[in-house]
């Protein structure tokens, strides 16, 4: 399952819970979406047409340390109860469980003093890897995964080896890189998709929906033209700047590379159609450009990545070069944002999915 | 409901981890009262006897931060594995889901952490108080709570109010209080086993059992009589020296009261006979006196008072009192235990009870 990735925790100046901004931007364009599509799709089944009260159990899939989940969970919860509102006629409102899940290294203490005190729901923990089973069978009754499904179960092991067509010298993602690398970092992204849907499809109860918003890049453009991942490789350069300079040896930044892989649509949907009992019932792209000319903007994406890197950077390099790292991060993405050397920036993109577990034949 | 209240987390000297012996040892004896009872009173209701596997919903309510709630868990899936082989013809082992509780102050990374890997369940957390409701209706086959029931919702209001006739200055607990402060403990402590109580018949399944180890004190006496509120009181004596030599003020002392009730068997048994749908299977008392003539006993003793206390001190006295307070402390307890200021240490006992959801008629 490789080493456990997790935002930063706390709520701290570099937390994840203050530099989420660009994350929860997404959400509120998926937002509207993702309300009408459990209003349209949400099968209210015969035997909740009772007067018992029944359990309708929701579990968001990397869901870090809030307040993204809290917001996320708020809209299938009004989105469900309007639907049951709406096909049942004797009323009553099910009891929500909301399963919260992340790594095992996520700061889950923080999320739990973060819940909401005025919440309509009974919430709950759960750590460990969403690329396998996290729940009994057919237990749940909608899923949901918010810009979680790009960070790959580890990063490939080609990769690393000196001595493999793949090793990936000088570089910490496959922007760049030779074909090799990209194949290696693609074939691992395919056996994590499968993995992760293989498992939410033995989880979901027969009916049960799942909505997934995640980046990816448009159809037709090669991995390494992401802007996502260019402006990650920026952290790339900065290593390789601190390395020349004798600030961190050559081999540390060789043998780091980023467990991240950003699909184009169709390579989620051709993963797809190898998982029985799963159908697509809705597919849409969400596109936001950040105005990358906007200096509040790229501020706000360097915090952003900051929060989310910080960790496994950490872990690798230790932490007393981080304060640099960042400094000299920051100033190269703001020059490059300047100088355009960013590639397609117009053509940044989030995959939104909603997914349908049919019941077994 | 009050204060949160949470064992010390980490894995530090101070630990709850390595401080939870004297738990350990309490639940060791249990253990095996613990699976006898499971193989002779759980019923595998009929619609377990197909060949689908179902799920088997466990809580630890009050789990702190392990191993003894690990240990726990394991006592109670074997247990019910075996019942489940003698009462199905086509065994299938069901599906474990287990709810480790405890308040949203507990160290759940540290819980996460320590999980076992070889855990034959897929693992929860839950935090709020058990004194409310924390699950759905009818959802939990199995709930256990050991060495958790004593704690309270809080400290009872009259006795923190210095026109209240039940004001308990000078004592951190009722151990040689007036009779009011006793009786607003007790009173407090049948409203909150009440609660408990009646959030648990909400939530078991019906013919769901569950299992309680708590401390308790021999029939027939008073509660300041408890040997474990003795101990604890000595922490009060060691303030109070403090406060007299002015190392900490006398208004801070006499407003800090410890939340622990420690009742008879009898007295919980009573709270029982008021709820509904709740009967008791099985009750038995576990005798285990400490060896406090023992110094290494003695230790062990003072280290998880410490380990249980220093996070509710540390939040009424700041945290640069606590290691004076508890070398202070040890020395009397040390003391105390050699010149038997200590009344009935031969009659530390343990309650055990099984209790039974049964069904609404």
């Amino acid at each position: 399952m490789g080493k456990s990735i997790a935002m930063n925790g706390g709520e701290g100046p570099n937390s994840y819970t203050h530099n989420s901004k660009q994350q929860r931007k997404g959400s509120d364009r998926a937002k509207v979406l993702l309300s009408n599509c459990i209003q349209e799709k949400l099968t209210v089944e015969n035997k909740l047409n009772t007067a018992n009260q029944q359990i309708f159990r929701i579990a968001d899939l990397g869901c870090s340390v809030g307040p993204n989940t809290f917001a996320s969970v708020q809209t299938i919860i009004e989105a469900t109860e309007l639907t049951f509102k709406t096909q049942i006629l004797e009323y009553k409102p099910p009891e929500f469980q909301v399963f919260f899940n992340d790594h095992v290294g996520n700061d889950f203490n923080t999320l739990f003093k973060a819940l909401p005190l005025d919440r309509q729901y009974m919430a709950v923990g759960v750590p460990g890897s969403f690329h396998g089973r996290l729940f009994p069978k057919a237990s749940m009754n909608f899923m949901h995964s918010s810009f979680a499904l790009h960070w790959l179960t580890k990063v490939p092991e080609e990769v690393t080896e000196e001595n493999s067509s793949a090793w990936n010298k000088g570089r910490i993602s496959y922007v760049g890189s030779s074909s090799e690398v990209v194949k290696a970092y693609t074939e691992q992204f395919v056996r994590d998709m499968e993995g992760f849907f293989r498992a939410r499809a033995v989880e979901l109860s027969s009916h049960g929906l799942m909505a997934i918003l995640m980046p990816c890049r448009p159809e037709g453009t090669l991995p390494s033209e992401s802007i996502i991942m260019q402006v990650f490789e920026v952290l790339g350069c900065a290593l390789t700047d601190m390395a020349k300079e004798g600030l961190v040896s050559e081999a540390l930044v060789d043998s780091f590379n980023l467990p991240i892989f950003i699909p184009t649509g169709n390579e989620v949907k051709e993963v797809l159609s190898n998982i029985e009992h799963l159908t697509i019932e809705k597919s849409e792209e969400i596109n936001y450009p950040p105005n990358l000319s906007n200096l509040e903007d790229v501020r706000s994406c360097i915090g952003h990545v900051r929060a989310v890197m910080e960790g496994i950077l950490c872990e690798h390099f230790g932490a007393e070069l981080l304060d640099q790292l960042f400094e000299r991060y920051s100033n190269k993405v703001e020059q490059f944002s300047k100088t355009s050397v960013f590639t397609r920036i117009e053509k940044l993109e989030n995959l939104f999915l909603l997914l349908k577990r049919n019941p077994s034949s």
